[in-house]
């Protein structure tokens, strides 16, 4: 009996966490520079914290809200239990947390990175890593800690910490799903506000301080500057933090829901080492044993030379992210073959139970972290400077603004090939190595490297603010170069990792699907039916329109900034040369207020369109399985358009980008070096304007969009299924099947239907249905004479209790 | 018996040619100017044949092909006869011929509209519109007269004129399947090719002549500008009509094969007063009576005031229009009422047989008629001028390219959202009322007044081209201004005519669809298999893809003109004083040359793709059933996805180029009066750049790509099903449902599955199925001596023959 495997992932979170405390004590010993370098970084600091609190002021009313929503659903509806609420509010407060402890370790380690990068490049790097480091390490390891320490309480609470039947542990994992709805409203939040607030700082900063005064960027001037800085923080940072911690957790639920199902499958109970929960168990395990490794990868990134170019900053990030993704698949290889029964049965759609060895478990986890490697490879091909797209894009600007608009929409549009055809591959093989568990193991093997994500991600954004401090505070140029190194460095990470993202985000909200239609206990969505095809065609429309308000709401927010940017102009005296103080806080209050209020009718409709149609066609008294298959329509066109606008939008927006910069160093259009200034440059800048919201608002909005929705459907599969099944196979000389149901509001009711099949000597099939229905005694008894009658054994026969 | 009302499509259809054909020469009679305005029409007529005539020889290529490959596809295929290979060639023939009628008659009206403007403007319209009408009813004409005649001869020659079985009629419909197969692959050429066509002469023509050049737009000097007129023919006449030919024979097919399943849902056969094939005729007859109706529509187009400005004409399409739909309405009430049995009944998913009047159908084309309508609404709210989406833009153009593009996009994409809700509304409504046989009836009903739609779409082009000759041949000031009052117009109908093609194409498409499952036989698609799930992904990117592959091609196209324009003027002596000759011709070669080299890459991906997925894997064996399944989920994925875009690409250029257009006029941006000219003028051209290939080119190809798609899964199906089952229901005190199944393969071979359930007095209920295999007569022997044995009639039992 190694049962107390179930505290192994929630022992390496917090191994993670301490490391994570550590190497935060270390950063923060680092000297933080000069009284003005102080200055300029506590502005930013302070500017975070506005908005963080703001935040929070406006999330606290929306887990009120929704909490007692939450409850009054869980007195209605039996297998809901009111504990979900509480779960609800923990993921709320541990994403909220995660985020606080990456929003100020990012607003502390820039200006020490400003600092280092004084003496030396590779100081530099190891700071501001060292600063992702803590991000990272705090969003995997509280997100492993709370849904494992969730996870080993409810086990408790409803079945006595003791396998009894997949309907208990459904309830189990059903009340879990609401630490998984808390995380992502808080991502809700976190991704869509704080992109709306990154780009509406930027564009004000930029709109009134580069082009009407004149001044450069991330000049102490300009009054949206701090914002600006605070915007990178809010956006790259928290925002990309919370959209990763949605998804991690997301993510092992669904694994941990199909792997429920896969023991189900198997007849209802397997006997394992495990306390017969092994295939519930592996998903976490896998994530508990991705911190550690995660630790490992990031000691690996570090460089010597105090000259080292981008591509030397880039090799150590990609030597520290390979081995733990190496790593992560010995680990996969060691905890399938251990934790798995050698061989299982699943459930597979048209050819019934079919037998499959945990090794088929391990070839889908390998597809999960193939798919990470190499849609990376994909972003960066599409993105990436010096790459065809990008030159492609650059010659076009030569034609003015119109042609390169043209090419970097095509780029993006073209980018959904190769991204799909992976996707539609990985779905694929996972799912005939292992079923939908497969598709959830793939993904949860992707997303164990989380935490090694995050850091490298992360530190792009904190490179960037060091950079801002290094102008704000008039450094050395030498200091300003070696931050442009990292920043360099930053941008392509930024592009690959929202690559990561919406991979985890597609294969996540692919597995929450699986897991939403075996609990709705539906037999599967079939878009022949009309209102389901409805649906299909809703879904696909909502990422749209969610798009373009994520854009309307930058375009307005952004407004509002220029406003203030220009009547600070003009109203301060001696701001221009630098005497009087520009009023800082109140550009960051703007942003703050903006984006909060921007976000909510996008954030209206994620959550409100599959609440209408869970609950409308109810009142008009449609039966629940049948809105069950609607609103998985539903679900299913969020997910394929979601994925696909995400990938247009952030590829686009990527490339636009880096065609821009490609300026900077100068290219050849035909034939002619052009450089900034140009025409070209303008087009190109023009360019750039346009993918800002797409790949920082609109793009990334994308993830978050999917999951929630899918997880908003698994939260209402209870009211719209409910009705457990368990079907119990016997085999014979002739075939036989035993389906036994428990009718979820009247305990003493259980119903079950015998399929008995011969062929007589003339070649004639007779098959024969008999139905038994009465109390479970009952009900046991009629099949246990019924087992005489026919001379066949029910192999294995399991009438459960139904928990209050 | 009224079965002589076969021949009545066939009869309206020629009354609607010779009604044309009066027109013809009407039009033809009229005053076509003098010696320089007959020169300039006379090079756009040759530059319009020389590209009809390239374009054939690539079609007679493109057909032989196809042809070789559906032969060998029916030796192959029991189910599938070799006569369609003889539809499909006729289909692309007809299809072919209609365009030829419409851009022939396009190129002659366009001088005759502008020698009537030389006068007054109420002949100029009825000249123009005159040359409209004739290519509507050629279309529409064509389209029903093809389709009628060959419905007529393979119901001779399958069923002897006679009914004999759903099983027969769908041989027939099957093979009929060719003649819209053929119809729709001419308008992949003409829709794709024409529209890359137009947009790579319009901005060949302008990057060198208006911008390098600086001469005005329809400047006689510019090489390119007989392509540009051209290409109004080519991509607004030719290829919108062939565009709406593919639908219109596509969806009254679609309609006849529900049809064919009503009439199998209520037993096998009806007793109609139309040889028992009501159902079926009645969306032909739909069809003839539009016919007729579109011509009253036309007649009552006029306007009588020479001083009438836009609202007048407007008013004058809108009254013959709005009439028109009407009339529709009316006939379809009285063709539901006499044509169809007061009572049907019809299978619907989960609630078995239902049984429904003929008013339900009625009522299901009434959605159709209201979706045309309303869609229409909807896309001028989005595209008009004046209209606050499009001021929105203009404001946005204040600051600048980057946020008109941004604001330009974004109405793109929200106007997806009262679209799609149209059409999921329209979906769900027409199905509740009567079934996919009524949505595909929907959709019939909006086709009916095709012809008018086309007469109106037509005479803007028409009137476009009247203009440029104008312009060109240098007339009065005032010739110019009326053509421009027409022209204005014709463009508000230009969108709108895109919001009906793509909501005919929608509605078509599903009708398609849900026939593609019947025909299968396949139970439904269900997106929880996930080879289905991946392929509905796989199918949601390839519009993104053929759209981004549509614009490279129109900016390759455009850039091989650029080249060309600018050689003329480096080479051609005297060219710009007007004394040296530019050489028209070689711009008409490059356009036609490069739009039909550059769109055989989209259009392959369009073929290639469904059948990759239908045939690959065939060869590693997988079921034919489970390959249909991926197939459906590929073409919904890919109408989802396709009808997005669509709306999404139409409605962002639509808007743009109103933006543009509304400051001639002059608009108010933060209450100062802009004009043409200034630096928000310039941002707003920008935004038309990128537009023009999105409302041009991209856009309406996804009306083409998603019929398609659905047409070539139609004719793939019987390979993919084929077997073909007759469900005879029977009541009584007991339930028992009867089956009789015919092997494709094997005539001697029949089998019938038998399934009675009973309920004993303790509520226990026994189903027994009994299966009966061996020859028809056996068969038939054995249910009999069943039907003495459980005290049970079976009402009907039709085993049918299976033909050679």
């Amino acid at each position: 009996m190694e049962s107390y495997m179930i505290w192994m992932p929630i022992v390496l979170a917090v191994l993670g966490l301490i490391y994570m405390f550590i190497k935060q004590k270390w950063v923060m010993k680092q000297d933080a520079g000069d009284g003005k370098m102080k200055e300029i970084s506590y502005h930013i600091y302070e500017g975070a914290l506005a908005f963080l609190n703001a935040e929070y002021k406006l999330l606290t009313v929306f887990v009120i809200i929704v909490s007692l929503a939450l409850t009054a659903v869980s007195f209605i509806v039996p297998t809901t239990h009111w504990l979900i609420v509480i779960a609800f509010i923990f993921g709320a407060i541990f994403s909220a947390f995660a985020g606080n402890i990456g929003m100020k370790i990012a607003t502390k380690t820039n200006v020490r990175t400003t600092q280092a990068a004084r003496t030396s490049l590779p100081n530099a790097l190891k700071i501001s890593f060292g600063g992702g480091t803590v991000m990272g390490l705090g969003v995997a390891g509280l997100a492993v800690l709370g849904l494992t320490a969730f996870f080993i309480f409810f086990f408790w609470f409803f079945m006595g910490s003791e396998w009894t039947s997949t309907m208990d542990m459904t309830i189990v994992l059903e009340t879990l799903a609401g630490f998984s709805l808390g995380a992502e409203s808080i991502a809700l939040f976190a991704r869509v506000g704080g992109g709306i607030y990154t780009k509406a700082a930027d564009v004000g900063a930029d709109l009134v301080g580069k082009v009407e005064a004149g001044i450069p960027e991330d000049d102490p001037r300009n009054p949206a500057t701090i914002a600006d800085n605070v915007g990178d923080n809010v956006g790259d940072v928290a925002g990309m933090g919370a959209d990763l911690f949605g998804s991690y957790v997301a993510t092992v639920l669904a694994a941990m829901v199909l792997g429920n199902y896969v023991i189900k499958d198997m007849g209802g109970a397997i006997d394992d080492a495990f306390g017969g929960i092994g295939p519930i168990l592996l998903p976490m395990a896998i994530a508990g044993a991705g911190i550690i490794i995660s630790i490992i990868g990031t000691m690996l990134v570090k460089i010597k030379n105090n000259d080292a170019k981008e591509a030397q900053v880039m090799g150590a990030l990609n030597f520290g992210n390979w081995t733990s993704i190496v790593l992560v698949l010995a680990a996969c290889f060691a905890l399938c073959k251990w934790m798995l029964p050698e061989t299982m049965k699943m459930e597979f759609f048209g050819e019934g139970l079919v037998e499959i060895s945990s090794m088929r478990v391990f070839y889908a986890t390998l597809v999960g972290l193939i798919v990470g490697a190499v849609i990376s490879s994909v972003t960066e091909y599409y993105t990436g400077l010096g790459k065809k797209p990008i030159l492609k894009i650059v010659q076009q600007s030569s034609t003015g603004a119109g042609t390169n608009i043209i090419a970097g929409l095509a780029t993006g549009m073209i980018s959904t090939f190769p991204s799909v055809l992976l996707f539609a591959g990985a779905i694929w093989a996972s799912y005939v190595f292992a079923g939908f568990y497969g598709v959830a193991l793939a993904a949860s093997a992707m997303m164990a490297t989380t935490a090694m994500q995050l850091a490298i991600d992360a530190f792009g954004p904190i490179s960037d603010n060091a950079g801002g401090i290094a102008e704000m505070s008039e450094q050395e140029p030498i200091v300003r170069e070696r931050t442009d190194i990292l920043d360099s460095v930053g941008n392509t990470t930024a592009a690959t990792g929202k690559g990561f993202a919406i991979a985890s985000a597609a294969l996540t909200s692919l597995a929450l699907f699986a897991a939403y239609v075996t609990f709705t206990g539906i037999d599967g969505i079939n878009i022949f039916k009309a209102p389901v095809l409805a649906m299909l065609f809703v879904g696909g429309m909502v990422p749209v329109v969610f798009s373009a308000l994520a854009m309307n709401a930058v375009g307005k927010a952004a407004m509002e900034m220029v406003q203030e940017v220009r009547r600070q102009f003009r109203d301060i005296p001696g701001i221009m040369e630098g005497t009087g103080k520009p009023e800082y806080d109140k550009c960051v209050a703007i942003s703050t207020q903006a984006s909060l209020k921007q976000m909510l009718l996008p954030g209206v409709l994620t959550i409100g369109f599959p609440l209408i149609i869970a609950f409308v066609p109810m009142l008009f008294g449609m039966e629940p399985t049948a809105i069950a298959e609607m609103l998985g329509g539903y679900m299913a066109g969020v997910t394929v358009s979601g994925v696909l606008w995400a990938i247009f939008q952030n590829n686009a927006g990527g490339a636009w980008d880096n065609a821009k910069k490609s300026f900077e160093a100068g290219v050849e259009i035909n034939g002619e070096m052009t450089y900034k200034g140009s025409d070209a440059h303008k087009a190109a800048v023009t360019g750039d304007t346009v993918g800002d919201p797409f790949k920082d608002t609109s793009g990334p909005s994308m993830n978050i969009l999917i999951k929630l929705t899918c997880l908003i459907g698994l939260v209402v599969a209870p009211i719209l299924g409910g009705h457990e099944a368990e079907t119990v196979t016997a085999s014979n000389e002739i075939r036989k099947e035993v389906k036994v149901e428990m009718n979820a509001e009247n305990q003493d009711f259980a119903q079950a239907t015998v399929t008995i099949s011969k062929t007589d000597e003339n070649g004639v099939v007779t098959e024969s249905v008999q139905e038994f229905k009465g109390t479970a005694a009952e009900v046991k008894a009629s099949l246990e004479g019924l087992e005489e009658d026919v001379n066949v054994k029910i192999e294995k026969l399991d009438i459960t209790k139904e928990k209050k």
